[in-house]
């Protein structure tokens, strides 16, 4: 059980300078994307890095929703410039690959599939020393300061896949809820669905002790090491804020209470997860998201189709939970409580049901698009969506219960319509 | 907020050879006390180390709550080996003398006083990088394996006072619950206390956000921090452990789930005060064990008179909680009603004598000792007491109410006699 370091406050972004004093900093690299060049968190940062004198370099050309491409790009740009820290300025695109940056640019003979998780890539421990990174997150939804992975869609394989170690893991994160203020709607719902799932799959993915193969020397454990005693309380804990806080944060941009307790849940979620790992909702979400057709969604100012990472996610879990449930239902009980049902007469054998239609009353009270047809999918898309889940082991292993292709076809069918 | 890592299992101490190894380290100083030297918790680590083939140096020298003296011993013995990582096996007594030893070896320039808390020393930031520590917990009380805290007697000046650095925090701390079953019951229940108060203290401390000083630049502010979002969560999780197992641990060795569970609670109200940081009941609690008579506790092996600290700090907890509710009376109402108060029709004004009533039964139940006076204390030494708890600022300003000279008389007073 490893933990990143977080600060949060408003305003402590301002302090990023002396903490790269503090690090002896003398070369940063500053990474973000385009948008956000222009935005005021990337603005503080900047202020604290000239009142300080913090000599840097930027890297705005993070993608949304990254590729192999775009990450290898990011790296050529860290190898060249011989940096000793990194700061990363945005969403989950932008710290997953300001990770990697800093990983290649540390192990500069390394090929490119050595990290990436097997069976894609080699999935190859990492034994050389990385640079401290530290992660300003601008959404409130991947918890990736907290973790450490780092994902990416590889084109080639029309696949998302993904680097996870411990040693990517950022230094630090900075959690200043100001930057969660100008974030449109729809970013605010689908990076807090992805809190939500963060929170329910670590919650009822496999436990810790029934995960194999368990490699007896504690270095070759997996990153994502199944449902564990300290993972759940991160998990519950995040899922009462998502449950209480979510509306209220994406209705009211004004409302900074509630801005600001989903941006400590994402956080939460993340340390919780970081270690027990996610499960099919992250695991059929790559695929949903790698073969989108023309999807544009509402608030993104991006060039390419797009389905947000967050609303990948949310939009199988009332299938997938119906389907886990016969596992730990009283977890999945449970955590429909947290969200709001009634379940002073519940049976548990209905656990799955239950949490799944209370996912289906949030999704449909928060506007979320009906289902997977919704989005542009149709029937004749789960042969290629159940193709692009298989390669997820990593993820899809830690669901509670072992899932066949046939599994995987009725799940994404069950989630073309979810009102 | 930093965490340290933690490994928890039954068994998982034998990996610590494997992990040794993975940090390649050559000659590693392995500490503990002479009790402990001759029990299962060392053999398992001596077995382990054997059989990856770890060179090592055994220090069994540490005294159970250690003095100036005892630490300055194991920091020569430590300067002497030259040792690239250290192995603490057994309760705080010894981590945090393996915490100072690692310290002073890896800054031999340094006086004693210059890392000593101020105003007793000098209070120096740490800027020398330490060497690997880890740390095996016998008991479960201290959660040291998850702070960056070691505390001594400073025999002259007959006070507790210690060491408070995020630098000297253990590198992984292997929370291996086989070594809970051969504790005696009273020190199940005394280390079970300081983990009562950890949680009640770290839980109801002035909040960060109006601690001061608060220096400008991160890495000048203390390890204790004031309550935060963060550790409020490991507080009342903690809390909620000691509420359901602190009984079932003391009164039953063979009840492996309730050990189990007070071994994990240690460490997680660790992580809580560890970063928020504790008040009164520890304040106060160095002075009752500094100006120790002649109390010998039952079922601790030792040549000197001694008052376990759990039990230092526990016995003014009525008193303290009663004092601390009038800031915060929500939440000191709240750790009543997780400790077992029914506060249905509980007034809000009352929140402190409810959880000092609840309290006082609590410690009834497990047979505590009636109040300061059945541990050797009159009137007279009060004002003894209270000089030996002004030093103890570190502690004392976390408290969320001021309190003057005659209200820490008061306090004295008010906890001669519990029931």
């Amino acid at each position: 059980m490893a933990i990143s370091n977080i600060r949060y406050g408003e305003g402590v972004t301002k302090e990023i300078g002396m903490d790269l004093q503090n690090l002896d900093a003398r070369r940063v690299c500053l990474m973000t994307d385009k948008n956000l060049s222009q935005l005021p968190p990337v603005n503080a940062v900047l202020n604290s890095l000239a009142k300080y004198g913090i000599n840097f370099q930027m890297y705005d050309n993070v993608r949304v929703e990254p590729t192999d491409q775009s990450f290898l790009d990011a790296i050529k740009f860290a190898k060249k410039g011989e940096f000793d820290a990194y700061v990363a300025v945005g969403g989950g695109s932008v710290i997953d690959t300001c990770k990697a940056a800093n990983l290649y640019a540390s192990s500069p003979t390394s090929d490119f599939l050595d990290y990436v998780n097997a069976p894609i890539g080699k999935g190859k421990p990492v034994t050389v020393s990385l640079k401290p990174l530290i992660a300003v997150p601008t959404t409130s939804g991947t918890g990736s300061e907290t973790t450490g992975v780092a994902i990416f869609d590889f084109k080639e394989l029309k696949v998302k896949t993904g680097i996870a170690s411990r040693a990517i893991k950022p230094t630090l994160g900075i959690i200043d809820p100001l930057h969660t203020l100008s974030m449109p709607e729809r970013i605010v719902a689908n990076s807090g669905f992805d809190v939500l799932c963060h929170a329910l799959e670590s919650y009822t993915a496999l436990p810790y002790t029934m995960r194999s193969p368990c490699p007896s020397n504690p270095i070759s454990r997996p990153a994502y090491q199944g449902s564990n005693p300290i993972s759940d309380v991160w998990a519950l804990h995040a899922l009462r804020i998502v449950a209480k806080y979510l509306k209220r944060a994406v209705r009211n941009p004004e409302d900074r209470e509630a801005r600001a307790n989903m941006h400590l849940a994402s956080a939460f979620a993340g340390i919780g997860f970081g270690n027990a790992g996610v499960h099919l909702c992250h695991g059929m979400s790559y695929p949903i998201s790698g073969l989108v057709k023309t999807y544009k969604p509402k608030d993104y100012n991006v060039d390419h189709s797009l389905v947000p990472h967050g609303l990948s996610v949310v939009l199988t879990s009332p299938a997938v939970f119906a389907f886990t449930a016969q596992i730990h239902p009283e977890r999945h009980l449970e955590a429909a409580e947290i969200l709001g049902a009634d379940i002073r007469t519940a049976r548990i054998k209905d656990a799955g049901f239950i949490l799944a239609d209370t996912l289906r009353k949030f999704l449909f009270d928060l506007n979320v698009d009906d289902g997977l047809a919704a989005i542009g999918y149709s029937k004749a898309d789960i042969p290629a969506l159940v193709k692009g889940t298989l390669p997820q082991e990593r993820v899809t292993k830690l669901s509670p219960r072992p899932q066949t292709e046939e599994d995987l076809s009725a799940l994404f069918e069950a989630s073309m319509k979810l009102y």
